[in-house]
């Protein structure tokens, strides 16, 4: 990556300090604390641990945070009722306490209702849940839409309960309150979108999706230090599903200006980068990733859409069917730890995070400069030579540059963006962008659209 | 097959029958004795043979008998003279009986014009044929556009002839008559056509062609005894090339409604099965037949649309182009016994024409529901809980049947059609078919065109 | 090739004398002579090298010449001044020669400006030109465009100057005068043309372009002893680069009639044929290109355009972009030898240059009849019978001409042209032709166009 980094540097000084693995481990080391300190909030769709979440997040990015109160219709669903705990745990007889929320922020169902009752080990065993295959991890478990009440505790200590009678006290409220969502809008001089959607309702799961909050907080701080760019960048932070649904609800109207979207999360074990095309198939954000994951050296993967996984099932449900890929390490439900206590920070690997970080911002980096171009001078190849452009040095060898340019010069014929013709030659796209910067400043370029 | 059979149960009461292998077995078992009984019978492109033919498959369903009077113009064609033959032999010169049209009908070469002499071997032979590399079987053979008369017989004979007189007597007719061709048409809903060509031309040829006749058959039976189709099935019966050219000069003003079509035959030998594409390689048929072949846990094939071949060459010429595909074992010219006497019952493999039964009867089924479809609930998913879809059952494992759903849901956009959902998805098709059915029920799809 | 070309022989006699591989073997011994005379002539992009090329090339065919007179603008370019050279030569101290343009035209660096003076070996130097990994040959270097001279010599020479005065004269001239090209036209009975271009202006290298001469030479003459051909032909013979630019200004109003061409050069190594796509990559020629090297039994191989190599980079630019290829053995800069002087006659293979103007005849004579019919019959087939075709010979095996016409006219719907037949059916074009021709002469086909 370092000689297309070299010629990048040039072409594209968007996000600049996120162009080598070094720099974009410097900022996950960075980012380290945001995860740390956000880890042990108990969150769920709405609710308490959402806005501290935001609040956080809010400290090193300004978010613009939207309330959707209880019972609003977001199309077919309705906004549901708010959820905030204060305490959770279970006494066996002898008053020794088998489970407690203030332990890990799993113990307890998320959307449990509440509960102060004794009951005997058959009737409290419907609402434990554990993993008997991994004993000493605790699941995840959620009920949004259906009333009931749970605890989550390792196979361990529910396989050592011991018939009698329990005192469960679930400490929580159901109660008319709001859906929270926070938005991070960068303007552009363009009004053409990049949307970045990362979900913020996870309880204590740390690739899912603290990771996800901290690339996108990278990257939105990254931008904000950056010149103006020419997309303007929004980046979402909301519950997964229905707070999709409902920022989707609330923005319907202006959604046709998303030209390129990410879905953002699991960024940090140690499985190959995934991105998961649009449902589209071929947008312009499939085209770019797919390059980016080919061309960076690390074993990347490129998977079709299917609905189901986060976001982007709203975002690419087909009255939107909005041009949004999905960036992942491995995908949600294919690695072990998946939705239990174990996807903690023993699984995250920084570098693979700063990969990740790295991966992502190239991806916003290509789709700020790949215009398509036309060339000025169409007929004929012009004299670089008149224009100091003959010999022009700048690839990673003799020559290369001066191909860079010739192949820009030939393919410019409006059709053809510049990530087209990298594909084409074989050339790194940022020598490509430097080679078009170069026509710009010699005359010979214009971009298709103006 | 088995779980794709069950949940097609529910979705597709089309050809219940014909679901299992063992379904389809007992089917064949009772269509033997159609076989059997047609396979002495000496049939060629007109005369009193065919109309036989027809009328022993009448009784199994309703034909709707056509004459075409010879002399009749049809396309570049005329209809020729109808021939008839009562007896052919050859005796030596000691009155042995030589060859006698009574112990094989493949004896007389089809379309011979009478003849009553004695001739020395010399003078006779040019009218034989035997195969010399199969000294043991009779060759088939025919002039119907030029007038000839010759026999056929094993090359074991052929070579003990000694030279002398020989008595040559064939008891044949070629007078003004008809061409004679069936039709049984099952009305459905719609009147889209769906059209299956079998020919019923070829003499005591078992494979080629009482295999298509019983096809043909069964699955006529089999549409008759379901509810009322969406499509029109239309099963014509008729000779090889002079039958379909007849057929189409006669219903051109109509063929547009054939919206599907298969070429039904050598359904029956022991070589993989083998779908030819229509002429237009990407009809909804060959689509259809790629994938009953490619899941059917068989070894099929499927091979492009070449100018010769069966009746395909007429049904697929560039002024009718129609979406007719074609479906044999191994194809004409492909197997030694082609067309010759020992493609007889040994060659039939009862298990493999089962195979191709069901695999037909599957395309019928899949071109019946293949329908588009439109999600009247396209911006974000619709809640599947609140109408009882949530965690539904039928698919062969928890969760794919709701995972059918959310496929359907995110494609139905009008543009993709069942089986390129189950495609897409990699559900069986009758798993998405059960889960349309749902929706519908559910009212969250209408059809496209509605 | 054999049977290709005998059934070719009936279908196109246009260069009827290039079919075989013996055939072109004999043209080229033919053009030895050519080839032989030319070599000792310095050439360059403009001046009395190029005059006396192209007045020899005059001897085998017609060439209408053009003089663009320097300093007219062609395009963002304007043609250079003329340049001559009468002698150049290097002296020691010794009054021995060391370099002498009397030995090798490539002693000169083209466009060598006058020179006349006694300087040390250290202020010589910068001006030597030699390939140490390759110490005994001399290299090919140009100053076309910046003022500058030089001598190039072999490395084990220029290893062995002894400090010391050296005497250097270089006798050019550099002054107003006129670039010249030349053109072979012959008419066909349609306007749309077949460009072949062709560079002059190399001096003695042999591969690098004596050959591209040649076979152009040699296709033309060819063209000219044959029936008028449909397409007009057009062979340019002009300096690379300046030479096709000038070319294009002067005929940038006409340049549409070009519906095929072939930039042909570097056609006698060892090397497999490459054929170089044109821009578009789907042209006619690029589509009849890669048919005939395919189907050539060498080891021919076909590439993407890139906006480097020869005339291409012109004809191909995207205010033009002309549907041209190029036809060469090994292509430029990708063999040791290439421009310097072991770019002599042992590098070429007379085989190899037969078989290079046995593929771009093939070329030719494939667009010159490769036409899109109309089936005349176009519902079922015709009866072959009465019109004598049926059992029609003319192919490799019986049947297989009959075959020909089948598919000829199933696929006659004016969208398919013999090319694409060819393809489809696995049958020779030249097959295809032939029953093509039958079948126009039978009336059952027309031209698409007509």
């Amino acid at each position: 990556m370092n000689a297309q980094t070299a010629a990048g540097a040039t072409a594209t000084p968007f996000l600049a300090e996120l162009q080598t693995l070094e720099q974009c481990r410097e900022r996950i080391d960075r980012a380290w604390p945001l995860m740390t300190e956000l880890y042990p909030v108990c969150r769920s769709i709405t609710g308490a641990g959402v806005r501290m979440t935001l609040e956080r997040v809010a400290a090193g990015i300004p978010l613009e945070i939207t309330e959707v109160p209880s019972g609003t219709p977001v199309f077919d669903w309705e906004v549901p009722r708010e959820w905030n705990i204060r305490g959770a745990w279970i006494d066996d007889e002898n008053g020794r306490r088998i489970v407690d929320l203030r332990d890990h922020t799993l113990h307890v169902m998320s959307y449990s209702t509440p509960v102060d009752a004794v009951m005997t080990l058959d009737e409290l065993k419907p609402h434990l849940h554990s993993i008997p295959e991994h004993p000493d991890w605790i699941p995840y478990r959620t009920s949004y839409y259906r009333e009931n009440w749970g605890f989550c505790l390792s196979h361990r200590v529910l396989a050592g309960l011991r018939p009698g009678n329990y005192r469960v006290r679930i400490d929580s409220s159901l109660e008319p309150g709001s859906l929270t969502y926070g938005e991070c809008v960068i303007p552009g001089t363009s009004s053409d979108e990049f949307l970045v959607f990362t979900h913020v309702c996870h309880p204590s799961l740390c690739n899912d999706n603290l990771t996800g909050i901290a690339l996108a907080s990278t990257l939105a701080a990254g931008i904000r230090a950056s010149a103006r760019p020419r997309l303007t960048y929004r980046f979402v932070f909301g519950p997964g599903t229905i707070g999709s649904i409902a920022w989707l609800a609330r923005n319907e109207s202006r959604v046709d200006r998303v030209r390129f979207g990410l879905v953002l999360g699991l960024a940090g074990d140690r499985g190959p980068m995934t991105f998961k095309r649009s449902r589209r198939g071929n947008a312009d954000v499939d085209r770019i990733a797919e390059y980016v994951l080919r061309t960076a050296g690390t074993q990347g993967r490129v998977i079709d859409f299917s609905p189901y996984g986060y976001d982007e099932r709203q975002l690419c449900s087909p009255g939107f069917n909005l041009p949004v890929g999905r960036l992942t390490r491995t995908p949600n439900n294919e690695y072990p730890e998946y939705h239990s206590s174990a996807d903690n920070f023993d699984l995250i690997d920084r570098d693979a995070l700063a990969e990740s970080l790295a991966a992502s911002a190239r991806i916003l980096r290509i789709a700020e400069r790949n215009t398509r171009y036309v060339n000025l001078n169409p007929k004929c190849e012009p004299r670089l030579g008149k224009r100091g452009l003959y010999g022009a040095t700048g690839g990673r060898h003799p020559g290369e540059f001066e191909h860079a340019l010739l192949w820009i010069l030939n393919q410019s014929d409006g059709s053809q963006s510049l990530l087209e013709i990298a594909e084409k030659s074989g050339l790194p796209f940022e020598l490509i962008a430097a080679g078009a910067d170069a026509l710009l400043g010699a005359g010979l370029l214009r971009p298709e659209n103006t």
